[in-house]
């Protein structure tokens, strides 16, 4: 096999054999092939797309550059989510424990962030004490004896995709549909997980800013789930606005720990039972939707729900003795941002709000930056909210950075306008 | 100025401007921009094309990457030919002596070959005692003393272009007419010519396989000779067949000395008078085509055209008595080819007659291999040809050297057929 016909097959418009696609992975990961034909593939890629059996090869090609995590010897059906990334996102943090407090298995290998806020594994870090790097013969015991464990990746997880990644960001070529799901899937197949649902952001603060990408992307990534024998289902939810109001990583601890609560705001707690009912019932742990539903909503509001939280946190190291106070996660200096004119908030730019998160320090903008665990933003207004001037827009809690900026970039993302707008969150289920 | 950001430009399908080319190429050839990013944007160019402006730009700024010649010493008008290369095309070889015979300032540098047959330049050197390469003050007044001189490339000329011309021969990224069109251009551009005719072959043996490409292809070399500020024409020939009879170094300038002699075959004469005339206009040498071209063929039957050719070889150190027996240029063993059935010959597959020479040892296959001067083909029968079993198609002049592979690739390369053919040489003129 010669990688100049494969480059002049897929330029030519070819569907590429699994074989070939191998060939392309195996060789690249172990530097055989050099980084300027792969770019030109990649471009060639971008033009011609790739089939639903080829980003599937893809897939599969770049899980098998690395280590997969074996967990069969878990009892039960282990699932797993995964959110293509949006501003405020802590499902994780909630409906993992939701879910393993109602029997299922959840195991997961979670990564840091980059952008606007940290990852479930940095937000998790801003518990004192909560240890994120953990053997995986411990992580799959934890798992055993109380149903859910949250670490950070172990082992050299689809390396290929890394170097790919790494190469499409420098070459214009990250934005293209089989690319991105192939290279989420070939992490997803990794985990081990049996049931998998995957949150699709869609919006301006999300990567796919309209319904129709997001929607191929979804369709996409389920049918190499399904290709590869998993069972895989996606949901196409609004990024319109931050999902609740807390942004920053203790902050969304915070809130996590209020929804958990039964005291979650509207649209963060419909995200969670959409995704939560899902995985119940692939779980086979609901007879149909609607039982689903009334399981996860009584596990919020009785307490079985965080009480596994605390379970969590306890067994990975975590002082739980400090989320009885947890306004502790959070920064003491506090800077209110008020409501420059009289109306309703029509539009909130999540993306924006999510860079005035990081200028504040609670995101990385490049891989070495240090993320600063308690600053963030707290929003008391939304989409839909009748606002007036000077009313509270949001309180910053800062430590002595980039405030000014967050402040203007914040200020700058509002709308306000003098209808009440409406938007959808829970766009379409696509399995 | 970003490189990912042009990428992207392009990727998108917009023009690129001067300086964003200019920056591409520049920084390219300093190599501050990895091949990595430069096949992307290749493979992107491959899709999306260039726009005559955005080709214009990247010839230009690929010549100023290195040494252009200054002709501007030599009175007159300087005249260039360059051909996108054939099988058995020695156009140069007669054309500059006979231009020059007629007052054309002829200042040729030239290339060696790849492929197969060797460059002018090759050809020249079975020439006993010629030298090829020469200083540029020598070269320029050999062309201020007799009007003519066929030497090898001096200096560094359009190094962008030799850098991005070998990534593009691993990135299936070859194919591309404007890029084809620029690099063409930047070596000639380089040149110092003020008139240039370049002679795009079409057909089977030429690197354009149809009129249609081909005259894509002139169009925009003459169109961005014209936005450099030279008077650039382009004449579309056939390669259906080999040009003239021979094919092979010194075969070719045997053949060359024959049509200077005013006895070359007729597909030969009638490229060189078609290019010739061309040029004679464009140095203002005639009033018209008619007046040119009966001035070309009376400088071939009056002897002035081979004066000139022995002028040359003089001034270059050739020995010119070994021209009175031009059959000394050539391998003494011959192997004749028989024709193998009665009928007409319709096709002949210049490429693989070609290649056909090049087994004999007439070319080369990488850069490094020797050519054998005096091996070759001297073809007794071309298209339109009535034959008969047992009649000579061909001699074979060789060396000990896969003879059995060139017998058996020129009989492959033939096709009788039971009607007489036609084909057309002179495809289209494009100015």
């Amino acid at each position: 096999m010669h990688i100049v016909d494969i480059i002049t097959k897929k330029r030519d418009g070819h569907a590429l054999t699994k074989q070939e696609i191998e060939y392309v992975i195996d060789s690249y990961t172990k530097g055989e092939i050099p980084d300027y034909q792969i770019s030109a593939f990649l471009m060639a890629t971008y033009f011609n797309q790739m089939n639903d059996e080829e980003a599937t090869y893809l897939a599969l090609a770049m899980r098998d550059s690395g280590d997969s995590i074996d967990l069969s010897d878990i009892k039960g059906i282990k699932v797993d989510k995964h959110s293509t990334g949006g501003v405020g996102d802590k499902v994780t943090l909630i409906l993992g424990p939701l879910l393993a407090s109602l029997g299922a298995k959840f195991a997961k290998m979670s990564g840091r962030g980059l952008g606007h806020t940290g990852g479930t594994i940095d937000k998790l870090e801003s518990i004192p004490g909560y240890k994120v790097e953990i053997k995986v013969e411990d992580f799959i015991k934890q798992v055993q004896d109380i149903g859910i464990a949250v670490v950070g990746q172990s082992g050299d997880v689809a390396p290929a995709d890394k170097k790919l990644y790494a190469l499409r960001d420098v070459t214009a070529t990250v934005d293209c549909i089989p690319l991105i799901a192939s290279s989420i899937m070939s992490k997803k197949l990794a985990s081990g997980a049996d049931a998998i649902c995957l949150d699709v952001k869609v919006g301006h603060g999300a990567f796919m800013k309209t319904e129709e990408e997001a929607e191929k992307l979804a369709k996409l990534m389920v049918e190499i789930g399904k290709l590869a024998g998993k069972k895989v289902t996606a949901i196409l939810t609004g990024m319109d606005e931050p999902l609740g109001h807390k942004i920053g990583n203790g902050l969304e601890v915070y809130e996590a720990i209020e929804t958990l609560h039964g005291k979650g705001p509207k649209d963060l707690v419909e995200v969670t039972l959409t995704i939560g009912e899902q995985l119940l019932l692939d779980a086979n742990l609901a007879a149909n939707q609607k039982e689903a539903r009334s399981m996860l909503e009584a596990s919020l509001n009785d307490g079985r729900a965080y009480q596994k939280f605390l379970e969590l946190v306890k067994a990975q190291g975590g002082d739980v003795d400090k989320l009885k106070h947890p306004e502790d996660l959070i920064a003491k200096e506090k800077v209110e941002v008020l409501v420059p004119k009289d109306g309703f908030i029509t539009e909130m730019n999540a993306l924006d709000i999510g860079k005035a998160a990081m200028r504040l320090g609670a995101g990385r903008e490049t891989k070495e930056d240090q993320i600063l665990l308690d600053v963030g933003i707290d929003l008391h207004k939304k989409i839909g909210d009748q606002v007036h001037k000077g009313d509270i827009l949001a309180t910053l809690y800062v430590r002595n950075k980039g405030i000014d900026e967050a402040k203007s970039l914040l200020l700058n993302a509002i709308t306000i306008g003098h209808q009440k707008t409406e938007i959808k969150l829970i766009k379409k289920k696509i399995s």
